[in-house]
């Protein structure tokens, strides 16, 4: 093919079908078997979609939402799923990322390597209403999995519901409706056993 | 809870998770495992996303685009996968499917259920460019599979390269400059016996 700039996205579009590969820490529900990456990324999409009424900033972009979401876990193809309550994988996990982001972009003809990397650094940052929202749907996306297998992911040594509220605190100010439904899925949680007071 | 809008959100996006467990005919690269229909919507969404400036439409909105491919194989829940060669599974599928919006996109608030109901038929249907764009990412990204696993599915009985280049043809208007790229991925599948001329 002569065509070296589509050449450079097919490239891209190849390699990230790795992405089907990595897997996460929660499973399926009605299924033993987890999650991955692209499962866990079409279905924040979805819930952006239908959820983006509770956005404390009404005024958000959803193409750039929806753009942030599907390339958020990218880095992972490289780095790998760090467990979210690991405290150890969170030490090096920001520079892991960006090694990935630095390979796996730049496959993409220049520009739009430049045009990920903004979206995925601004993901990442939480300091715009979009990444906060996007941000949410990371959040409730496992909770909401987690409520519906027994808990699966909160039997792993170390959660506690603290650090269940703590992780899921960004709701509060960014999504106050859906910040009380987190509430009321983590209590009863506590509740049902799927998770440790 | 008390929020009955809400409560009927949360069952859908609860419902959904039954996508990842349709699994479609192609292999992901690299594995023997059948790719489901959430990583299809997902990368087909990242494919939209990255190759939108090959739309022979140059007005296109994205956004509509990327929901309509998020949802669009939603009603496989219920109706299933069925194979695109396969003749008589084509005959009932548009029944079957119809069956299927109206269980699952009425777990959702009405207005809602009416606007996915919406851009599902209008992916169906094949009347505006922002369907048929999405549709063309609904050919590619499974060609770009099956071109990178030995052509895995081309093997099944039945296909030959007149099929391939049939259900393809969609790209010949929509996106010109994927259509020849097509094209000689067909081409070299032949040559390399991935695919029966």
């Amino acid at each position: 093919m002569d065509n070296q700039r589509l050449k450079k996205q097919i490239q891209f579009i190849v390699e990230i079908d790795k992405l089907k590969q990595v897997f996460r820490q929660n499973v399926v529900t009605g299924t033993c078997r987890n999650e991955n990456d692209a499962e866990h990324s079409w279905h924040m999409a979805v819930m952006a979609v239908l959820l983006s009424e509770y956005s404390a900033d009404k005024n958000i972009d959803m193409l750039k939402v929806l753009k942030m979401i599907l390339i958020h876990d990218l880095v992972e193809i490289d780095a790998g799923d760090t467990f979210c309550y690991d405290e150890k994988g969170c030490e090096n996990k920001a520079e892991r990322e960006k090694e990935a982001a630095e390979r796996i972009f730049n496959i993409l003809p220049q520009e739009q390597a430049q045009e990920i990397f903004e979206l995925w650094r601004e993901f990442e940052e939480l300091k715009t209403p979009e990444a906060r929202f996007a941000a949410c749907m990371d959040r409730l996306q496992p909770l909401l999995l987690n409520y519906n297998t027994n808990g699966h992911t909160w039997q792993k040594p170390g959660v506690t519901s603290e650090k269940v509220y703590k992780r899921n605190g960004l709701l509060e100010e960014n999504a106050p409706v859906l910040w009380e439904f987190a509430k009321e899925i983590i209590e009863d949680s506590i509740l049902k056993g799927y998770l440790r007071r």
